[in-house]
C-alpha cells in the first residue's frame, strides 16, 4: 500500500475561513467574536470538499492513505494569543477528525497544536491530549516558528519544548515540524518559509544533543528536508566541526525526511543521499504546487511518478511507501491493522 | 583558467579583529574607539595569512584567481550604527585591496557595503564607489538581512534597494548575495542562515520584477542557491501559480549559482538542473566546512574534484570554470586581459 504522511484540508468548506475572519475581527474587542458552535458544517459539505480533490487525485494516483491535518498556511499561530490558537486549533482538528471518520481507511488524523508566539508550549498539551484519545491523531504538527517568520522562539532544542515531546513519547506519536503562513515580507510562505524552516530545525538538531535526552523521539522534516539532502555534506561537515558524530548516528533514528519535492532530478537526489528507512512517501496535495508541469504533462505533485522512476530497489520503495510510515506513526500501524490491513 | 569566485578573507591577521573588538567595545559611549590608522598590517603579515592558507590550497587546487571579499560572517552589519559599518568595511575591503595587490594575478577584490539595519541602502553608495574606482573591485557582496537574522529590510526587490542596482549597473559590476552571522538563536550561521537566505533572496526575485527595471543587473546566489535547484520543480510551479514566465526567462538572465555545494550527488543535481551558462565556480574556501571528508580522503570544500567527476561536457566546464565569470564580472575580464591573460 501507498501511505501519503502529508497531506492538509486546504480544500475546508469556505465556512470554516468565514468562521475564522470573524475570530480575526473580533480581536479588538470592539465586537464578540465567533463561538465553537457557530460553525455548522454537513457531513455532505465535507463529502463534497473531499471527494472530487483528495480522494479523487488519492484514487488517480493509487494513494491508500493520507495522514491528515489542518491547513498548514491556515494555522497562523502569529494571530491573536493562546486563546484565539486553542479555539481555532479545536476547530480545525475536528473537521480532520471527521474527514477521517467518514473515510476511515483513506484518512487518519493528524494535529495541529494551539501554539502562540511567546507562550509556552506545555498549554497545547490539553488539545494533543484530547486529539491522541479522542480523536485518534497518529500524529501531530510542531511550528518551529508560531510567530509567522519572525523566528522569535527559541531552537526545538530548548527546554521549553520538552513538555511536547515528553507527551509524544509518552503516546509515541510522532512530530511533522512544519511553520504556517510568514507576515515577513522577506519570506514568501511556500516558496522560503517552509524549505528555511525544514532546513533551519534539522541544523537546530545537529547543534544540539535532543536526542540524548529522548531516544524515541521522532520528527518529520517536510519538503524533502528543505536544503538538507541537497548540501549533505555540508552538514556533515559542520557537524564534524561541532565534534558530533555522522548525521547516521546524531540525527538519523529520530529524524525523517517527506517526499516533497517536485521534479525527478531532486526527487533522484533525496533517494541518493538519504537511507531509504529514514525516507516517508508524501506528495502534500493539494498544497502549495497544483499546477501540471508544462514539460512532463503531469502534476508537479504527483510524487509517486518520481519515485518510481528512481528505479529504487522495491524494498526501499516500500519502506518508503509504507513500512516506515508504518514505524515512525504506530498509532496509524495500530489503526490499519485493526482495519485487517 | 579556473576562477573561483568565491573567496572571503577568513585567515585576516588577528589585528583586524582586535581593532574591532575595540571598535564593539566602544559602541556603548564609555571610551573612545579605534581609528583607522590604529590598525597596521604590514604587507609581510598579509603574506604569512595567505600563502599557507588560500593560495596554498589554490595551488594545490589548481585554481588560478579567487574573488577575494571580507570574512562574510564578520561583516555583521547589525553591530552598531551606518558609522561603525562605514568604518569596519573601508578597512576590510583594503585589506582585500592590498591581498590582490600583492598577488595581482591570483586574487581581485570584492567589496562588502556598510549596511546597516534601517539605514538607507544608498549610504553605501560612496564604499561602493571608493572600492570600484580606487581598489578596482570587480565585484560587491550585498546583504539582504543586515540585521543578521531577523530580517527586518524589505525584499531585494523593493525600490529602497535601487540605488544601489543603478550604481552596480553603471560600473557594470555583479553583486553576490550573502548574509553574514546570526545572531538569532534560531539560525546557525552556515548551516541554516546561509543557505535560507539564498533560497529567500530567488524566491523574492521571482515573485518580483526587478530584472524588467535593471536588465542587466546580475546577482550571484552563492552555496549552491541554497535550496532552490534541489526544488527546482517547486519553484517553477510557484512561478506559474504567480504568472510569471518560465524561470529560465524570469531570472536566469541575471542571477547565477556558484557551486559551493560540498559532496557529489549534491554537485551532480546542480549541474543536471541548472543551466551550465548560470553556474559559477567556487569553494568558499577557507570557510564554513574546512575539515577532511573522512568518506572520501577529501575536503568536503575541494569543489573541483565534484565538478570534475560530473563529467561534464568540456564546454560546459569551461564555462563554469572561467568564460561565465569572465561574462559576469566584465571588471575581471578586463583585469585579465590587461595581464594577457
Amino acid at each position: 500500500m501507498i501511505i501519503d504522511c502529508h497531506g492538509h484540508y486546504t480544500t475546508a468548506p469556505p465556512a470554516l475561513a468565514a468562521w475564522r475572519d470573524r475570530q480575526v475581527a473580533a480581536l479588538d474587542g470592539a465586537r464578540p467574536g465567533p463561538v465553537r458552535a457557530d460553525l455548522r458544517i454537513s457531513d455532505d459539505e465535507l463529502r463534497e470538499t473531499i471527494e472530487p480533490n483528495q480522494l479523487r487525485l488519492m484514487d488517480e494516483r493509487g494513494i491508500d492513505l493520507t495522514v491528515f491535518s489542518p491547513r498548514a498556511s491556515f494555522m497562523a499561530h502569529h494571530v491573536g494569543g493562546f486563546g484565539t490558537s486553542a479555539a481555532w486549533a479545536a476547530i480545525c482538528n475536528e473537521l480532520c477528525h471527521r474527514v477521517s471518520a467518514l473515510y476511515p481507511e483513506r484518512f487518519a488524523p493528524a494535529a495541529m497544536l494551539p501554539q502562540s508566539p511567546g507562550v509556552d508550549p506545555a498549554t497545547c498539551l490539553p488539545e494533543l491530549t484530547r486529539c491522541v484519545e479522542e480523536y485518534g491523531a497518529v500524529a501531530l504538527n510542531l511550528n518551529p516558528d508560531p510567530s509567522g517568520g519572525h523566528w522569535t522562539a527559541p531552537p526545538l532544542t530548548d527546554r521549553s519544548w520538552y513538555p511536547i515531546y515528553e507527551k509524544m513519547v509518552e503516546y509515541d506519536v510522532p512530530a511533522m515540524v512544519h511553520v504556517s503562513t510568514s507576515v515577513n515580507p522577506a519570506f514568501h510562505t511556500t516558496g522560503a518559509h517552509y524549505l528555511n524552516a525544514d532546513t533551519t530545525v534539522f541544523m537546530q538538531l545537529v547543534q544540539g544533543d535532543l536526542f540524548a535526552d529522548f531516544p524515541t523521539l521522532r520528527l518529520i522534516i517536510p519538503h524533502g528536508g528543505g536544503a538538507v539532502p541537497y548540501h549533505w555534506g555540508r552538514f556533515r561537515g559542520l557537524a564534524m566541526a561541532l565534534g558530533k558524530p555522522e548525521l547516521e548516528e546524531h540525527v538519523l533514528n529520530n529524524v525523517f525526511f517527506d517526499t516533497c519535492v517536485y521534479h525527478q532530478p531532486g526527487s533522484n537526489l533525496l533517494f541518493d543521499v538519504i537511507p531509504a528507512r529514514n525516507i516517508l512517501f508524501a506528495s502534500e496535495m493539494i498544497g502549495a504546487v497544483r499546477s501540471v508541469d508544462p514539460r512532463t504533462g503531469h502534476p508537479f505533485d504527483d510524487t509517486r511518478r518520481y519515485a518510481e522512476a528512481a528505479d529504487l530497489p522495491e524494498a526501499d520503495w516500500a519502506a518508503i511507501r509504507e513500512h516506515n510510515a508504518r514505524a515512525v506513526y504506530p498509532r496509524l500501524d495500530a489503526l490499519l491493522k485493526g482495519q485487517g490491513r
